[in-house]
């Protein structure tokens, strides 16, 4: 969300840069093809086609924006004020608990020590030297791995990078093709296979390298995701005892009327793993509650806010009015107000959870079973439990901070309805997305506003502000939509029903990066609205869309550059400022914050968010394959992209992000499938191109490329995936041998007791607390202890429990 | 091999028939599209396009040839010599040992009865009697659900034919477009969607009906799913004790340098499933072993038919010359030289055997594992044993008759690389097997036999035996390709490294069905090769695809009745003679039948084939979804078809085959699928006629129903394919139970000792009776017992099994 934000100002900016300052040079390729840019929708993103001297001057904007964006960070990051904007990371893991300086009071706030100053990018070698490992300890695997995904792309570019400039760059640039034709062309194209005659057998060079460029990338990937999967592996192996290795979440217990959810779940596994069984948690519904407690929550967040005002200005009680917003009704005291609120909304969350807790229709048909040993949970996770496949369907626990608690009720018929809405709805989010937003851009024009606000038509009416509001109006509401895209996506993946926040997460990022194939590059390539190209698409022979495409490449080769500088380094730099979290921080700071934890509720580290972040990547890599053949020119962009980003990011990760679960890299199927995803493309437009060029006799070698390709997937799919998916009993025996001997009484039941209690339980002592960080602490066996005997008047365990001695 | 065969000779006939005596009738197509079926390779299949006068000339040839393979086998079924041939299931269950007639000798032969002449249909009643719980005890579940595909296929099509005939005939034939138009037509054409104006409102009739009828198809099938899923866990949960129940294979053990496959198998299940591991047995190589006795086995044939003939004859000991083919070389005594044969072969196989057993390097790395329940086995059948996924591979073991040993030990690596060698194979298969056979018949006409064989001319030359070299010689190569279609790809799925029977048949009869779709379907109504089909589709757009198929569909009619009627009707008919197996039978007692075992051998009654068999099914499946609309007049074929194909394949399965193996009905969910596949095909085919008739309005009508047949096939495979693919816990955990209760003392590792032993190790005590099928009886516990004592001598079940102690 945030990094959109920015980046989406900055797309504005330099877009406005573009229009306004830079020459507007007519390409060559609207020349030749005599196609227009037609789409007017796409003007925001496309910024013009430019020559050699135009890519320098928006690559000068977009290293100086950058530039500014860094000294910024630069010099706010040092500020004691802004320390906890900056570094919650380790104020989260309790290392850190207040700014490093001491002494004055004016240095509290604002940092005095002009050295530090001076050595302003001095984070950037910081946040490379901590080492992988400790890296894995501070932040988490999920992390970890994610940063390699920067590190792949570098692995991958550089050595492409180096040949294609050695071999290519000479072969195409030793040609006279462009020269010698009377199109309008740059420097730039001089160094594409645009300069290569058509039909020389220079091309063969090409056909070597695309080989050349598949194999090593092939290799790399392959070695990550063994690479990967060791990781993976041996994070699994070394970590400790936690509630999810020894559980199993079952959903679709078919109703029985004579048993509750609870009896029918001890009863099933007692007979069927009797062994190994060990106890149960049924899932409850509690939207209502929750939904009490976050509203609880905000009242004590203004009683709080009121307490601070009092406590600052002793001589008036601040008083609010009860209506709508506070904007009108009966004025009244507010402290007394929200303590009586309060007090209220307590009594009903109590009420509530009792009814909860007696009542069977709260009941959801879904139960976190646990088992005596993870060898039980591997074996009961990977089986089918039940004759009938809809109904007992287990699968292995997500930790208890990823579940998704709102999805655990889905019958079965429901899920594959659900699928089908979803992915027909995406379909046309994918294609139409831009027929809504037309509509409002029709009804959003100066004209629209003269009508319904007179008043500002003097205003409007200036020149400057006029070609401003012209310039802004018709991209605005395309704006509003691109940002709340992840958003919508996710809501999407929501009500697929995943069970866990990784799954929405990995499922939301796959459709973001679709949307992007299709409405960015796609979009950009062949310029028209997507289902303008489905419909041509469609209309078009299968061997005519690589064509298309494909010819369009080597001439877009300078738009994508400038949105490399734009998109990947600008937004680099604007998401290591972290400008609304800075913001929000200050104004929390100042209106709400009253005790130290209240400070660390405001900090809001936030994610690396791999939803959005991922696909960004990703794009990079189609475009980095796509081009390396085509235009080598635009590489070394995407290496300074890729090793920029990798420095911000991995500062971000060591210092500000903090993860919300940990998924122990199981996106990276999905990461290595989008880069195999992006090799095929580049291998199919590579062909349709080639054949345009009259190389045909090279169509057999370059069809048996994407074959090789597909099949090296499915080697490595059947080779790595399941590691990531399935749970290797050998390893679940071992650990569990290790452990009984290492510690024989371990109380396993009280360890898992609680742990998959839906978090609104677990608050009740103390709801002002932060429910969730509490929850992930429990997970040391110690607090846990604590937890289970401040819990032991509730309800709650001795009911559930009882009755299975172990 | 055999119904091709059969089939084969008499499409041959009939393509005489239509060529020579039918009148050869330009049909309209040809005209008014200005095509011309250009491709002289598919002349064999094609039977001219044909008036109604010609479908009734062609209906009465096709019905006389049914009715006189009908007579025949009524005629040849009730004689006492054929009675073999005819009810060889019989015999090898046990119930039937030699004709029912018993009187005159001569009567051993003849059937003397006239008043049995009389009932000569009487087998069509006696057939549908056997009730199905029945049929499944007698043949075995996979021959009952197979039969049930006939049944499906009368299910769905006999409602739709109704619906289509009092519903749309009368829509089609109220027009005159037809004869108002200055085309050819025949009558049948004016009962088809042909006979509609272009853009008429009456195609709202055509696509309701599309609605219904894919809304039928899906229930029925559903419905079906649901029932034959009941079926198949009825049926195995009413199984007796099975070792293939307990019973696991593992493949990919990794190579130990310390400890044997054997030793390293044992360990690695003690520790990862102590509670549950039993016994193990591992898997030898045994090639070169069973070549040799299946040598040995020819030498003994020879040496029983020497000796019978010298019985006979006692004056003259026979000899044999010991050259290649018995041709030439020195003659010699043939008893006294098959007898050293033997008495050499028997040594050999005794070396080889220790040799086997004795070398590490013969033992393959696989394993049959055997648990002490069906829960343990289950468990690790359904789970991931290693972190490695590529090694310690489990799944269920496939029936001890159904498992193919020769793919026990092919690594993973060479499995990718397999599949890919396999998938490219067959893509060249399928689009380009017609170039070595134009290859081939480019080279046998009659000018090249002349040159080759000169003293023939004169022969050659008679007009009448000129036309018919002329009209036989250029199918002669395709048709002996495609007698040996089922054997390639059976092959194929071989090389692909699967492990049993069933699953090669099922891999091979997909293929077969891609085949016949593209080479049968598609090639005969886009007349050309599949290559040149592949050409023009690449070079059409997507959209276009469906019109140009959907367009010739209606005009394809008549040539598809015939196809019904010669493939269909006469192919049944046929097969129910076994005209093969009954020369062969006849042949082989003459020569060498010497005891009743020996005949027993030459009965081969064969399997109902799965493998060529459900393609062709899927054929009319799909001819009869696709035409259901389009021209209704071509279901009633289909529906005879159905109805008459179930009447003689539920007779031969009573009384003929004898299946090899038991999978119950595994192959469910590849008919369901095929079935599916032809629904959409049927679906996208109609929206490209439609959209040629401009009643283009209905496309986002019917764009609709293939997204809805498409997720009711996911519904369905989630909610029914897991029956045939998992091992719900439940059942084992139930079947397990209840089995400790009945029999607490059973020893179930005697029982499962030599159950998964190489055949060939099996047969050593009298490897001249039929390993096969002793092996199968060996399965009833008592039967066991005495196997066991009598193989106590081996090295083989001490050596494995003596170290554990259970």
């Amino acid at each position: 969300m945030m990094r959109v934000d920015v980046l989406d100002s900055l797309k504005r900016l330099n877009n406005l840069s573009s229009s306004y300052s830079l020459p507007r040079v007519s390409f060559y390729a609207e020349d030749c093809c005599g196609r227009q840019g037609s789409s007017f929708f796409f003007v925001s993103w496309h910024i013009l086609m430019a020559s050699l001297g135009d890519i320098g001057v928006s690559a000068a904007i977009n290293i100086l924006s950058a530039f500014a964006f860094l000294l910024a960070f630069a010099i706010l990051r040092i500020q004691p004020i802004n320390d906890r904007v900056y570094f919650p990371k380790w104020y989260l893991k309790g290392l850190r608990s207040s700014p490093l300086q001491a002494g004055l009071f004016v240095s509290k706030f604002v940092n005095l020590d002009f050295r530090s100053y001076i050595r302003f990018l001095s984070w950037m070698p910081a946040a490379l030297q901590m080492p992988e490992l400790e890296l894995i300890d501070h932040a988490g695997l999920d992390s970890a791995v994610y940063l390699r995904i920067y590190l792949l792309g570098l692995k991958i570019f550089v050595p492409i990078a180096f040949l294609a400039f050695s071999v290519m760059v000479p072969v195409n640039w030793t040609n006279s093709t462009l020269e010698r034709s009377n199109l309008t062309y740059s420097q730039i194209d001089k160094l594409s296979i645009s300069n290569i005659p058509t039909g020389s057998n220079r091309f063969w060079t090409h056909l070597v390298m695309a080989y050349a460029f598949t194999f090593w990338t092939c290799y790399i990937l392959k070695r990550e995701y063994q690479i990967v999967a060791t990781m993976r592996l041996h994070f699994l192996a070394s970590e400790g005892r936690r509630p999810d290795q020894f559980t199993v979440l079952v959903r679709n217990v078919p109703p029985d009327p004579d048993e509750s959810v609870s009896e029918l779940v001890e009863h099933f596994f007692l007979v069927n793993h009797p062994d190994h069984y060990l106890t149960h948690q049924v899932v409850y519904n509690a939207k209502k509650l929750s939904s009490l407690v976050s509203k609880k929550k905000k009242r004590q967040n203004w009683l709080d806010y009121y307490e601070l005002k009092y406590s600052r200005n002793q001589s008036t009680r601040p008083t609010k009015k009860t209506g709508f917003l506070g904007l009108w009704g009966n004025r009244v005291d507010a402290i007394d107000f929200y303590t009586d609120e309060i007090k209220r909304l307590t009594e009903e969350i109590e009420l509530e959870k009792h009814k909860v807790m007696k009542n069977s229709k709260y009941t959801m048909p879904a139960a976190f079973v646990s088992f005596r040993t993870r060898w039980g949970a591997a074996v009961c996770a990977q089986t089918q439990q039940s004759r009938n496949p809809t109904v007992w369907l287990t699968e292995w626990a997500p930790e208890p901070r990823d579940v998704y608690w709102d999805n655990m009720a889905i019958p079965y018929v429901s899920l594959t309805i659900r699928k089908l809405i979803i992915a027909v709805a995406f379909f046309f989010l994918t294609f139409f997305f831009m027929i809504p937003i037309a509509f409002v851009q029709s009804l959003a024009n100066i004209e629209g506003i003269e009508k319904a606000a007179p008043f500002l038509k003097s205003f409007i009416e200036i020149k400057f502000i006029k070609s401003i509001i012209q310039g802004f109006l018709p991209g605005i509401a395309l704006k509003i939509f691109l940002i709340f895209l992840p958003t919508i996506l996710m809501i999407m993946s929501k009500f697929e029903g995943f069970i866990s926040t990784s799954a929405l997460e990995r499922r939301a990022a796959t459709r973001y990066y679709i949307f992007q194939f299709i409405n960015v590059f796609l979009g950009s390539i062949i310029t028209g609205t997507a289902f303008q190209q489905l419909d041509k698409f469609i209309h078009q022979s299968a061997n005519e869309i690589p064509k298309t495409i494909g010819v369009s490449i080597p001439m877009k080769a300078t738009f994508f550059i400038t949105y490399i500088m734009v998109d990947g380094w600008a937004g680099c730099a604007g998401e290591i400022l972290r400008l609304k979290p800075l913001i929000f921080y200050h104004l929390k700071n100042f209106f709400l914050v009253k005790t130290e934890k209240d400070r660390e509720e405001a900090m809001d580290p936030g994610t690396f968010g791999f939803n959005t972040g991922e696909p960004q990547i990703q794009l990079y890599f189609l475009l980095g394959l796509v081009y390396a053949v085509v235009t080598p020119f635009l590489l070394p962009y995407i290496i300074v992209f890729f090793g920029f980003a990798y420095v911000v990011y991995r500062h971000q990760i060591i210092n500000v992000y903090n993860q919300e679960y940990e998924s122990a890299a199981a996106f990276w199927p999905d990461v290595h499938g989008r880069i195999i995803f992006a090799l095929v493309i580049s291998q199919l437009l590579l062909m349709g191109l080639l054949s345009t060029k009259e190389a045909a006799n090279s169509t057999p070698l370059l069809i048996t490329l994407p074959v090789l390709t597909i099949s090296f997937h499915l080697y490595c799919k059947g080779r790595y995936e399941p590691a990531f998916v399935k749970h290797p009993l050998q390893e679940a025996m071992m650990k569990d041998t290790l452990e009984r001997a290492r510690e024989p009484n371990f109380n396993l039941k009280e360890f898992l007791q609680s742990a998959y209690v839906h978090p609104v339980f677990k608050g009740e002592d103390d709801s002002e607390s932060d429910v969730m960080s509490e929850k992930w602490e429990e997970q040391e066996p110690v607090l846990v202890q604590t937890k289970r005997q401040s819990r032991k008047n509730t309800p709650l365990p001795s009911k559930h429990s009882g009755s299975l001695s172990s």
